[in-house]
């Protein structure tokens, strides 16, 4: 009941944001605001309030309103479920040094053999479908940029997990907690993201150990946009629960998800202890988690597009069944990351048309299930932000968009297959992200949008531009790419006949000159610094 | 009958194709061969076939094996048709100083106002729908390389138009012949184009009024696949088919398609006589037409999505419509080339959301019309081979691969809004060809695609890579990039930290250097070389 409330305020908030949307702040996620409130005093609201409206404006996720892109037909998705099924039959999947998910599994009728788990034909696909949502708030400290995730809805989040940051200045390096900053920062202010992401580059300057607890800060801190939590363990996962219990109360932050977080299985056909550790923590307390099967096909899964998606459709069914099973309704996104490695050196191929066609397939059998997907990203394995890099990540963010991804992770900022997190490439990422809500949007059939009158007006020869029709909509006409170049040649050599990257390479310094934290409440702030330092003194720096 | 028959001896050829395909030029297009043997002689024919055994592996086109992506339902759609008949039937269509078309108009019952022409509502599409082809084979004077344009077949063909040129060693400049050439020699040499284009670029060192002559020649002498002819005045046009009819053979060559050739509208809804020149010539010897609304919507159209691609309908209609009129059963192709102006500056601008859209629309209209559809190509307005180049281009071929393009024009080279021809581009987009051929070619869902026994092998935990089934199929498992680095940083480094743009140089380089002239019957090139000096001494040199 309560979910169901606070899910129809969400989207009732989003469904308002075309028209101006000052003060909604106040209308929006009431239960939540009270809850807080009552725990923290009201004044902070206000000031909220305040400081939204001279935000960037905010679209809290993406309305899909074309169709999705199936690549295979009724038969060919169901061959490939029940080859899934036989696989999950036959062959099993390894749940490793983990006993209380063999339990969980032998209870609800698997068959648990050592650490193998068979399952019987249509199991998983039942607890799934008996408790997890089709979609879910994922609720943010500023109401405005709580998202919703699943159904027709697609949320852009920048890319996630590089140890090493780039940027023409300083070129490669070990990322620190400053990049960490930095690249929050430019994802609050880029309108095209939706979600603030989690390691948005692995700050390597701290201890392993806890420097989850500075990223989880941060994103507090310097952003607003809903985040995600650490899974690098159990005792790193619950940290980050206690450091939202912080943030949105105890009660709400348990029972409600104010986190999504990456689960990804150690395929083929096996899940780790660590990952289920910290999937267990999230989904206990109903906190939303990503199961993606993690492949570089070939090496991990077969060599072929549909002996791939099978897998993937395996794994993931045990994942997420296993979470229905710790909690039921908990959250839960089927997730696919899938590169090919070339069959020459090993090494892992982005953007090439057989992960293209995986995403297509693994979209489509996600919305059979009737859950959440996870695919996608600007990914590419270029070492730096040139035209590879573009090809690359343009091809894999089309197909995902057009696919039906609902969380986009790695929308912005991956290279390298995924080891460098670049400052220039985000800023060319964004502005792809804004193009797919622009492409999700669809074509407006309104008498406007189907322009007669300009056409009887302007008549054969002519030109459009001085068109009343034109004139009273080219405000909105078109999308303004923050970052192509579309000058003469001339006019692009009198600026400098500049490349891509160094136009982006302006544009991420003035952003980050221009950036003003939001607001967070000084005892919270405060809260979680105590937290922190806690957490901190109590045990020593460690570098796993 | 002849024509149904070539039809099928061009399909029957393709099909066959996936297996070995040595001496099948003998088996292909029996009807060509013997006209052609009966005036030249056989001798020339075992010099092909034998040369032809060495050169690259040849697909004359791509079957398509996945579905159409519909961005409009029936009733979007048919709205559009509805608008589109309103403005034919009230706005109307100018054919600007050329009484044939207005006298074929009203012939078949248009009413004409001096150059205006008004359509009764469904006039054209009915005379479209009851004459031209679904699709075509264009013959290439390499049978191997004659091609299907239309139905479930994608063609992919070059940059078309360009007055510059572009490379890493000499920068930009105009163009010239030795630059066409080189074009017609990479196309030649890449496996993913099929089709050999026409104007690669403008040879501006050439006069205006002769350069067709020493464009169709090297077409002919240095390639041998299907090209396309000259458009600039209905003489060129001629020459051009005179120049086929030395190739193919007088009778063959009026009879059966050897050419292709672009006829832009003059949008808004005009054609002039430039365009209506050359593509009467071609009609009347049944040379293929791509009717091309050429947009810059915002200036040329109106600035929304639905009005545009209702513009483009009425444009395309009217046009193929006058060229069934010139003779039944003559093949046409519905083409779409939308960028969309920056409203801001004017500038045009590619790979934009909008006209993603306006592709899918537009490919939807044509398949509902029954004919093939051109679109597409690697756009973009940046002035180098860079990041912004590889988005654009990348954003538009994808849109256009999966909108069910037939003719893709501008598929491999296209910089700067088209006035610039790259040859590292060229190269980046040629690998983007062979990609798309990957993709339109669907899943493999035959049991050695599925894979079940490869999870079998492998089982939970290990990896693929020693896997029975990956042994036997990783010869063709995963496209190839011939341009992306995949290798590690330090790989990377180690060859010299080159960007794509720079391996594309040694790419094109390469090329050129490799490349070897497929034979020409010495007859044919001595009466070609003889046409043209006729026709250069016949007149002047002019600059238009």
């Amino acid at each position: 009941m309560e979910t169901a409330r606070h899910l129809q305020n969400c989207v009732d908030r989003n469904e308002t944001t075309s028209g101006p949307r000052i003060n909604r702040i106040e209308e929006a996620n009431l239960a939540m605001n009270t809850r807080r409130r009552s725990r923290k005093g009201a004044g902070r609201e206000a000031k909220l309030a305040a400081r939204t409206q001279a935000a960037l404006p905010i679209t809290a996720w993406i309305d899909r309103k074309i169709p999705y892109f199936e690549v295979l037909n009724e038969e060919g998705l169901a061959l490939i479920e029940e080859n899934a099924e036989t696989v999950l039959a036959e062959i099993g999947i390894e749940f490793r040094e983990f006993p209380a998910a063999l339990r969980l599994f032998k209870e609800a009728g698997a068959d648990v053999d050592g650490e193998r788990v068979r399952f019987p034909r249509g199991l998983c696909r039942s607890i799934i479908q008996s408790s997890a949502p089709r979609e879910y708030c994922q609720h943010a400290r500023n109401p405005e940029r709580s998202t919703m995730i699943g159904g027709d809805r697609t949320v852009l989040v920048p890319a996630y997990g590089s140890p090493f940051v780039l940027d023409l200045d300083k070129g490669r390096r070990y990322a620190t907690l400053q990049d960490f900053q930095n690249f929050v920062k430019l994802t609050y202010m880029s309108p095209g993201l939706h979600h603030a992401g989690g390691t948005l580059c692995e700050p390597v300057d701290l201890p392993v150990n806890k420097r989850h607890l500075d990223m989880v800060y941060n994103h507090i801190k310097l952003s607003d946009k809903p985040f995600m939590g650490s899974v690098t363990a159990a005792e790193r996962a619950q940290d980050s629960v206690e450091m939202a219990k912080i943030v949105f109360g105890d009660e709400f932050a348990t029972n409600n998800t104010v986190m999504t977080s990456l689960i990804n299985a150690n395929s083929p056909l096996t899940f780790d202890a660590t990952m289920l550790g910290a999937a267990t923590v999230y989904a206990e307390n109903m906190q939303a988690t990503i199961i993606s099967p993690f492949l570089l096909a070939g090496a991990m899964s077969p060599v072929t597009v549909a002996g791939t998606a099978t897998q993937i459709l395996a794994e993931a069914l045990a994942g997420m069944a296993y979470i229905q099973l710790v909690r039921p309704g908990a959250p839960v996104v089927f997730g696919t990351f899938a590169a090919a490695i070339s069959m020459q050196s090993g090494a892992p191929t982005f953007g090439t048309p057989e992960q293209n066609l995986i995403i297509f397939v693994a979209a489509s059998l996600a919305r059979r299930l009737n859950v959440p997907f996870r695919t996608g990203g600007g990914l590419g394995a270029s070492k730096m932000a040139d035209a590879q890099a573009g090809y690359e990540a343009a091809n894999t963010l089309q197909t995902s968009a057009l696919a039906g991804v609902n969380f986009m992770l790695h929308t912005a900022g991956w290279l390298e297959g995924g080891l460098a997190m670049s400052y220039e490439k985000f800023i060319m990422d964004a502005d792809q992200a804004n193009m797919i809500a622009v492409l999700l949007g669809g074509i407006d059939l309104s008498e406007n949008g189907q322009a007669l009158d300009a056409l009887h007006e302007v008549g054969p020869g002519n030109h459009f531009l001085g068109a009343a029709h034109t004139q009273a909509n080219f405000e909105t006409a078109f999308y303004r790419s923050t970052i192509a170049d579309n000058s003469s040649f001339e006019q692009w050599q009198k600026d400098g006949s500049l490349d891509t990257a160094a136009r982006a390479n302006t544009q991420w310094k003035k952003m980050l000159a221009d950036y003003e934290a939001p607001v967070l409440d000084q005892a919270i702030d405060e809260a979680l610094q105590a937290f922190i330092a806690d957490k901190k003194a109590a045990q020593p720096d460690q570098d796993y």
